[in-house]
């Protein structure tokens, strides 16, 4: 089975706090908007705009990614928790 | 008797909670906004932008998608019930 | 005397229950938004949109329709009550 | 002295019950948003789009038209009530 | 010293109530949002839209014109009261 | 050390209420939202549109301008007090 | 690690009070919406029009700007806080 994501949106698992602190990315308690790291599963073909013009996804399968701590959907897959974002609501993509 | 969706609009039936779990997919009680998963039975011929260009539809008749809870208005035809939502309403196509 | 709506708009007479029962359509009461059915008694012209362009109207003249509980404004002409509405809050077209 | 409504905006006389009623539109009183009938004295250039278009008036000077209840801002002009309101306030034309 | 309001803003003295009477128009107490009579003293260049051209104003320095009671801002230049207002905040341009 | 405004913003430094009342504007109190005289001090380079152009700026370096009350956010620079706004958050420009 | 910001998002380091007192500028404590000052550490590649264009970032890497007191997201990177932000949030860029 697989999920493929309409549009600009894109299928996300999140990495847990632990691997986030080794990674050396923590998210501090007391922001009020904590962004999440997560790794992008599958990504859609891309919004189409009013002119019919397709715009081409930056996020790839495979990121690791920063997004809000409200962005997305939560959906579980085969026993998995993933999330349904649009990719606006990746804030950075984390490169090694 | 035949339903034909207007523009992006998608006539959409219900996949049972059962058949949900069988398929791998189950949908978590405490998500806030809880992706439902249908069939498609009928879209329009897509959305006419300002420029008078037709978006063509992405979902197709047959697919299986995710949408969100709220998604679409009820409609009961021949004791069948269906939805009728928006193309922008579905989350993500199901690949087998 | 003919009531032309502008624009999108469209003039809508409803099918009332008994009609609609015989068709083979029944709307739930437990639904928060009803779908409504109704058949189209004129069109408007198309919208024109910001540049300039007409758009030509999808729902034709003698379609019955299905559209939510709020749309339109009712008004009474000649002793039968109508619904003029804009072609966007419709949602399907029923066809035979 | 004459009044020259800008852009898409229309002068409108209302059309009193007596007459609504002769000619055949009758308003029902439990109507959430009851159209009103009315006579179009002046009308604007259109309006000016964002690509420096001017879109022409389908409304014209003489035309009996229905409008929402709310529509437009009340004017009195030597001792006559008027309306001013947008072309997009006015739900349909009446032809005779 | 002049001012140059910016854009698609307007400079508008108000035109007293007697003046208004002499000229035949009375605004009456009971509209919940009564048009205001002015002069234009004062007009922009005009708006520039996205795609980079400037519309021309309408109204002109010396027009008399018809606003809504609310709109605008209103500046005291020399001792004398004026308004500064966008054109489309303008109802119509009274013609003698 | 200089500060350059970004896209369409400007850096404002406000004129004093007794420059105002010799150069002739006073502001009245009763006014609900009254209009502040000021100085441009910087300017943006223009807005950029989604066309990709770039709108140049009307308002100048040295320009006196008026704009309204809660126009533009309040910053210190070397011990003065200035105000960064938009573009269109000016109402006029004061000529001499 | 590196954080490459989405689209027009940047990467910000807060600069400290003690250091911004030393470059001259303070912000006041009475003002509504503080300004805050930053360096920039990474941009993105620009914002996608739906034209499909590609907007170039204005702000550069190493930029020091000033920006609203509530813009963007906090996210803490190995030991460093950092705030992601669009640039339509930078109100300016300090020059020396």
């Amino acid at each position: 089975m697989k999920i493929r994501p309409l549009h600009d949106r894109i299928l996300v698992q999140r990495i847990e706090e632990e691997e986030r602190t080794k990674g050396g990315i923590i998210i501090p308690d007391t922001a009020k908007e904590k962004p999440i790291m997560g790794k992008v599963i599958a990504v859609g073909d891309g919004r189409v705009t009013d002119s019919g013009q397709k715009i081409p996804m930056v996020v790839k399968e495979g990121d690791r990614i920063l997004f809000g701590k409200y962005a997305g959907t939560e959906v579980k897959i085969e026993g998995e928790e993933y999330l349904i974002m649009r990719e606006d609501d990746v804030l950075a993509i984390i490169e090694d």
